[in-house]
């Protein structure tokens, strides 16, 4: 550990199905454990990658019981007590609050920062001089969000209302409100504005937190302090909490009592939800036939003639597309899909319904 | 061998490569290999059922040696002798003309019909009824093709243009010439008068038809005789003989000497040469989803979603298709294609070009 990060801790929600990458996730094998850009990393491991030079080997993640030995064997530096695994999905207040109930028992001083495992994000040092940022206003009780300052007025994301600069942290501001994903004319409001897309980022002291969540839920903190206390209790108490995300249980009332803080970034933060994000992500190669096809994977395997779009040759096989635009073809070695992107939305419908039977089970529903 | 059909010998060159029907045909395993129609029977053993009423065990199958083994598996019930092998690819007039000289010394007074291995018949019934009044009309020394009358202008295909009516065959008409592939607007004027498709098959007594050969290219002729006469020379002579077709070397200047006749057939032809053509014979199947998708193949892999087109899932996988129309998408264990119906012809420069290296060679461009 440096003690030049002092003890920020990092917590890591990895869940989530990603039903709309399906067939490169599903519930069995989400997302986060996927390889998404082509780095040779999976998203929790660029996730962990980006946050040790902040936090070393504090670090805890906290997955469902299904994902346990996938995480495990995709860090395998995570340190002894590192992983919480959830019995059942519960959404991220309980994943987030439970790993802040065993923060404030075993590192009370600590500041915790809470970032999803499947997010990408193209600079890394400036993302973590905003965690730093952020750590410092934390440490003074605020609850604090890391706000992406907006590179189009999406309409996928929720926003975070900017309210006054924070007197003593320049560069900082209160947040007025939470805004759900909006119309694309509200979202252009927001942008005229100011405001920020929420990334789900949060800074804040353990204790802080959950005691913000006690003031609207004393049992569900209670509950979660106990089994922090009490591990073994986890068996029994876990399925009794709410299924609640954080932004709903503590981050919308606290901002309305003017207790929410934001420090905006500008890292090229992407939440790479469907194949239309992430053929935007890759970018299209120019090829020599003039096609613009982006290649998750490896490129030889692709012949492309008057082609654009996405491919994913992730069998090993040979794809060939020819006289198709805005093609997604997703080749994976239990199921192929071809679709377009102004369909990408549409992909979890069969994944949900056409080929329910075909993929294994799993519990990934969480967060 | 049954007496009622007497002594008429089937012909079956085996060749092409089917490069428009890439992955499923390959020269290494081309199109006649393959149930391109569901049957469970593969176009060479569908050719072989459709002529086994007419023939018996009378049957010559003329392929390259890639092939060998794969035909003798695909018929097992071929006789001793039933299987011709070509060294190299020569085209058709070598095939069928080894083929004839083996059959004049075997069965002198026999008559030979020759049918492509990988052509699509729907009512064989009526094609045999074809057959035997080609048959007839060879046995008084004439070259018959049997021409098929259109169901549209198509551009395809060859032509044939339609002379007197034979007096003493009833039902059948000289061939005035055959014609090239048309213009669009070429073929609306061949179907206007009658004209008929040119299928490739040909019925003639194989010493008329060496004879033919003969007159025009002397040399050919004795060296697939002496071939037939010792077939151990085929490896010293086969590979000087011309590449050419059994049109160019023997049909198209008979016709012009008013020596070829035609029966005319109308028993739902069809030359599978690409996807266009594979999803036109497989029709679309109303789905429950209101999508029109034509599967070859195990319909409950696949699943459509504002889809239609053409989907073969062939290697097993689940195929999922969100919104696409006219889309084609084959799925095989090696390779994957995925393009539209109307750039079916676009396959052979994918198949020939792009993705040569990694398909096994083999010698199935003859014919």
């Amino acid at each position: 550990m440096t003690s030049a990060a002092g003890d920020l801790w990092a917590v890591i929600p990895a869940g989530g199905a990603g039903t709309r990458l399906w067939p490169i996730s599903s519930p069995a094998e989400p997302k986060f454990l996927h390889d998404l850009t082509g780095s040779g990393r999976s998203l929790l491991q660029a996730t962990a990658d980006r946050l040790g030079p902040l936090v070393g080997e504090r670090m805890l993640l906290v997955t469902g019981a299904a994902h346990r030995e996938a995480v495990a064997a995709q860090l395998p530096g995570l340190p002894e007590g590192g992983l919480l695994v959830e019995p059942s999905p519960r959404d991220s207040m309980a994943a987030i609050g439970l790993a802040a109930a065993v923060l404030e028992r075993r590192a009370p001083d600590a500041v915790l920062g809470s970032f999803a495992a499947d997010h990408v994000i193209a600079d890394p040092e400036s993302f973590r001089a905003c965690v730093r940022a952020a750590e410092r206003i934390a440490r003074d009780g605020w609850l604090v969000t890391i706000g992406i300052t907006p590179t189009e007025p999406a309409t996928g994301f929720g926003y975070l209302r900017l309210g006054a600069a924070l007197d003593e942290h320049p560069g900082a501001w209160r947040v007025e409100r939470f805004a759900e994903k909006p119309s694309p004319e509200a979202a252009a409001d927001f942008c005229a504005r100011g405001d920020l897309w929420n990334a789900g980022m949060f800074v804040v002291r353990p204790g802080v937190l959950l005691d913000l969540l006690a003031e609207r839920d004393p049992g569900f903190a209670a509950a979660l302090r106990r089994i922090a206390a009490e591990p073994e209790r986890i068996g029994r108490e876990w399925d009794a909490l709410p299924r609640i995300s954080i932004d709903h249980a503590v981050a919308e009332p606290a901002a309305d009592e003017g207790r929410v803080a934001v420090v905006p970034g500008e890292f090229g933060w992407r939440d790479v939800g469907d194949f239309a994000s992430l053929a935007d992500l890759l970018g299209g190669a120019d090829r020599a036939d003039g096609s613009r096809v982006a290649v998750l994977g490896d490129k030889t395997l692709v012949h492309a003639v008057d082609a654009s779009g996405l491919v994913v040759p992730a069998s090993g096989r040979v794809v060939a597309v020819v006289g198709l635009d805005d093609v997604v073809v997703v080749d994976t070695a239990d199921a192929l899909l071809v679709t377009t992107r102004a369909r990408a939305q549409d992909v979890k419908r069969v994944a949900e319904l056409g080929v329910r039977d075909q993929t294994a089970p799993g519990s990934g529903e969480s967060m």
